[in-house]
C-alpha cells in the first residue's frame, strides 16, 4: 500500500492550467453531470435490454448465440454513444468489442476501458426471486444476472463518454474499449488478443470499473487483487456404477478416493493449503494489515453478511485478511454417484471437483498449477484414474495508489458522492490487470461501483441504481479529472 | 458355516414315505416340470410386461402410479396362478402383495414366498444400451431395470406355483406371498407389517429368490447377508452462494467441510473405518475363511470385473472378505456448488453427501446407527450446520446351512442345473431375513438365480433367460423337496 508521503507527493503531478482552461472545463462539467441526470432513465431502459440477453460465456452449447447478440448491441451502444472504429475482434472463442475516439490531441492521455459483457451461469435457478435473465426494479436495485458483474458497470462507461460527446461533441481524453466475452471463464483468449493488438492498445493507463465499493454509499478504489487458478479433476474407478452391497468393499469407491485426496489439501486445523510452495513470496506487510483493519469487514460484519455462526481459515489471520491479502484454496464443486430423491446403493463409476485457488501478487500461477497437479494426483487411493485439468489461470496483482491517474479517480469519486473514496484489498480476481501491466506496461484504476452484498456470483444478483447513476458520473467526471494530470 | 457334519445329520430329517407315494410325487413333478418348459415363452412375454412398469420407489412423485400398477399386476398375474385370497395389504407407504394356497393339509410345512416388485432408480439414463423400461433380448439375456432385482425371480416364484396347481390341481405344501413395494428405498414400512400380520405370517420357512449364483451356470444358496444403514448428510453454510474471490478465505466451504469430515470416517491408509465400536461382535472365523477362499472371487477376478487395477480395502482382508464377511463404509452419492460445464467461482450455500454402511451378523445397527451420528457431527469445521436423516436401517444375518430347508433348496437347484449349489456369503442385504428370525421365528433359504455382473444396481440391469427358466423349476422342485422334510 503507498504511503500518505506518496499521496501527497502524487497531488504535485496536477498541471498548471490558465485559469480560462480550467473554467471551461468546469461549465462543460456541469453540461455533462446534467446530461446523465437527464438521462437516468433512459440509460436504465437500456440497460435493462442488455441484461435480458443470457451471454453465459460458461455455457457455449446453449448460450453461444447470446454471446453474440450482447456483442453485437454492446457494439451499437457504443457507435450510439459516439465511439468511433467500433469492431467485433475476432478471437479463438468470443469476440471482443473494440472501438476509440482519439481527437483530444497527442498531448492528452489515453485511457483505455476494460469490461466484460459474458456473465456466471444463473443456476441454480428456482433461487431467484424474479428470473435471472428479466431484470426487475425492487427497492432501488436492479435484479438481473449480470446487472453488477459487469453489465451494468460497462453500460455506466459508455454512458459516461456519450454524456461527453452529446453535450461538447468532444472528450478532454483520448479513449480506446476493450470489452470482452469470456471473463468468466477464465479469459483464456485474452492475453493473445492484447499481445496481437499491443499496437492498437497503447494507452496511458486502463480504467475498469468491476470492482465494489467499500459500502452502499462509501466509494472505493481497489489496489490489490487477487489471482485465480481453476482445475477440474475427474475420477474414475470402476467400469460401471456398482451395487455397494455386492461389491463395496473391495475397491476405492472413486468417492472415497476424492474425498480422501482432497481433505489432503488443506489443513483442517490450520487452514493452510499444504501444496508444496504455495506461500512462498506470500507476504502481508503490518501497513497493508493496518490499512485493511480500517477498511476491512469486522468479523462480526463478515459473519452477519454470510449468515454464519463461525468464521474459519488460515489461523493467524483476520477474516478481512484472509478474502484479501491471503491466498485460498475452495472446492466449487464436487459430485459423484446418486443425488435423487432418497437412497440408491451404488459405489459410482465417476466422480469429480471443481476446485480452485485465489492468488496473491508475489504467487507464481505456473508454479502452484504444476506443484498442485503432481500433489493431488499423490493423494488417490490405489485403483482409480485422475486427470486434473486447468480451466483458467491468473495471476495477482497490485496497482501503486499514488499514481496521478487513481488520484484523478478518487476526486471525480468524491465529485460524485461527495465523500473521499476508500482503497481497498479485493479478493476476487481481474487477471488482466497483470496482463495490462506485463504487455502494455500500464497501471490499471479499478473504480467500480458493485457492492460486495450484490450476490455477484450466486442468485438474485442486483447492482444498486443510485450506484449505476453515480457510477456513470463518476466515470463522467474522471476522464476530465485525467485530463489535468500527467501520465 | 455350518460344520459338514451338520449337514450330513441334517439329511437324516428327511421323511420316509410309501414308496408308492414316493412314485407318484416324482410323476406329478415330471408333469409339473414339462410345464414348465412348455410355458417358457409364455411366462417371458408376461415378465416383459412386468418389467415395462418403471416402478421405481425412491422416485415417488415420478413413479407413485406405477408403483401402484405394478402391485395390480402382481395380484393379478398370481390370481391366474391359482393363488388364492390375494390382497394388496395397505401400508403408510407401498401396499405389500399377499397371497396364498393351504390345501396342503395340516402335517405339510408352510412356505412363505418373500420378495419385491420395486425397482431401483434407472439413472444415469444415458448409460442404457436399450431404455431400462423397454426389456429386451440380447446374446441370451433380459436387459431391463428389475429384470434380476428382483421382478424376473419373484415372476419365477409364481410360475412354479402355476405350473403345480395347472398340472396337478395341488401343491405339496402350503404357501403364503409377502411381496414388499419399498425394499430399494430401506422397507420402511416392512418391519411393522410383518408384526402386525404375525398371525397370517405364520409359517415354516421363507423362501426368498432375490440373491445370485455363484457363475453363470453354478447355482448356489446364501446363509450369509449384510445388513445395511443409510444415511443423507446435508450441510448448510452460508445464507447464499458466494463469490469465491470475494469470501474465499473467511469462511469453512460446505463442500470443504464435507470433504475433511467424511474423510475422517474411513482410515486412507488402513481402510478401517473410525466410528467408535464399528468393529464390536465382528468375528471372522478361519472355518468362513477357508470356505470363502473356495467359493468367493480371486483378487485378479474381482479386478477384472470391475474393471481396476487395483483393489482396495480393509488391510488384512481379502477382496471377497471384504465384500460379504466384513462390514464398510460407503460415499454413496456426494454434491455441492457448481456441476455444470467450465468454471464457477463459487462458494455453495449448502453441500450433501449419501452415505451407507453395510454391516454383519454381530454388529447392532442401531448402536452403529447413534455413534456414527454423533462421530461424523464432531467432524465437521466450524461455521456449518450439519444434518444426518437415516434413511434406512438393517441388521445382518446368517442361516444356518444344516437347516432342512436348506438342503431340500441344494437338491432342487441340483435337479434343475444338474450340479451341487455353492454356499455363499452375500455382501449385499437382505434385511427382512432378521425380521423374520425375529418376528416369526423363522429362517430364511435364499436361493436366488441372478449374477453378481447383471448389474443390478446399475445401468444395463440383465437377467439370464437361462437362469430365470432354470430358477421356475428349481423352485417347482423346491416346493416337492421340502416337502419331504420335517420342518
Amino acid at each position: 500500500m503507498a504511503s500518505m508521503a506518496g499521496v501527497a507527493a502524487a497531488v504535485g503531478n496536477q498541471l498548471k492550467r490558465p485559469a480560462r482552461l480550467q473554467r471551461s472545463i468546469a461549465m462543460a462539467d456541469d453540461a455533462v453531470i446534467s446530461y446523465v441526470k437527464a438521462h437516468e432513465q433512459e440509460n436504465l431502459t437500456e440497460l435493462f435490454e442488455f441484461l435480458r440477453i443470457p451471454s453465459v460465456s460458461a455455457q457455449p452449447a446453449k448460450h453461444g448465440k447470446d454471446i453474440e447478440r450482447a456483442a453485437s448491441m454492446l457494439a451499437s451502444m457504443m457507435r450510439s454513444a459516439g465511439v468511433e472504429n467500433v469492431e467485433l475482434v475476432k478471437t479463438p472463442g468470443n469476440a471482443i468489442v473494440y472501438g476509440d475516439w482519439l481527437h483530444a490531441g497527442p498531448n492528452a492521455p489515453t485511457v483505455l476501458l476494460y469490461g466484460h459483457y459474458d456473465v456466471q451461469p444463473p443456476e441454480p435457478l428456482d433461487l431467484w426471486t424474479t428470473p435471472a435473465f428479466e431484470p426487475t426494479l425492487r427497492d432501488g436495485r436492479i435484479y438481473a444476472r449480470g446487472s453488477t458483474d459487469d453489465k451494468g458497470q460497462v453500460h455506466a462507461q459508455i454512458k459516461a463518454i456519450e454524456a461527453h460527446l452529446k453535450t461538447t461533441g468532444k472528450l478532454p481524453i483520448n479513449v480506446k474499449f476493450f470489452y470482452e466475452g469470456e471473463e468468466e471463464v477464465g479469459s483464456k483468449n485474452l492475453d493473445e488478443a492484447i499481445e496481437a493488438h499491443k499496437q492498437r492498445l497503447a494507452c496511458d493507463v486502463v480504467l475498469i470499473s468491476d470492482t465494489a465499493q467499500k459500502g452502499e454509499n462509501d466509494p472505493a478504489i481497489t489496489y490489490s487483487l487477487r489471482g485465480l487458478i481453476y482445475f477440474q479433476v475427474d475420477v474414475t474407478g470402476p467400469n460401471s456404477d456398482l451395487h455397494s452391497g455386492t461389491w463395496g468393499g473391495a475397491l476405492a469407491n472413486p468417492n472415497e478416493a476424492l474425498v480422501q485426496a482432497l481433505a489432503k489439501v488443506k489443513d483442517a486445523k490450520t487452514g493452510k493449503v499444504k501444496i508444496p510452495g504455495f506461500y512462498d513470496n506470500v507476504k502481508v506487510t503490518p501497513a497493508e494489515r493496518a490499512a485493511l483493519k480500517k477498511s476491512g469487514m469486522s468479523e462480526a460484519a463478515l459473519k452477519k453478511a454470510m449468515g454464519i455462526t463461525a468464521l474459519w481459515g488460515e489461523k493467524g489471520y483476520t477474516g478481512s485478511e484472509r478474502t484479501t491479502l491471503r491466498p485460498t484454496f475452495e472446492i466449487n464443486g464436487i459430485y459423484g454417484g446418486y443425488q435423487g430423491d432418497g437412497a440408491k446403493t451404488v459405489i459410482p463409476s465417476h466422480a469429480h471437483a471443481k476446485v480452485s485457488m485465489r492468488l496473491v501478487a508475489g504467487q507464481d500461477a505456473s508454479k502452484i498449477q504444476k506443484n498442485f497437479v503432481k500433489f493431488l494426483k499423490t493423494q488417490f487411493l490405489p485403483g482409480v484414474d485422475v486427470k486434473v485439468t486447468q480451466l483458467s489461470q491468473g495471476y495477482g496483482a497490485k496497482v501503486p495508489l499514488d499514481h496521478p491517474a487513481v488520484q484523478a479517480a478518487a476526486r471525480a469519486l468524491q465529485q460524485a458522492y461527495g465523500k473521499k473514496p476508500y482503497y481497498l484489498a479485493e479478493g476476487g480476481s481481474i487477471p488482466v490487470v497483470a496482463t495490462f501491466q506485463k504487455v502494455l506496461g500500464v497501471d490499471t484504476v479499478l473504480m467500480g461501483f458493485g457492492g460486495h452484498d450484490e450476490n455477484a456470483h450466486a442468485p438474485n444478483e442486483f447492482f444498486r441504481v443510485a450506484n449505476y447513476h453515480r457510477g456513470t458520473q463518476a466515470v463522467a467526471r474522471f476522464f476530465s479529472e485525467v485530463a489535468k494530470e500527467r501520465l
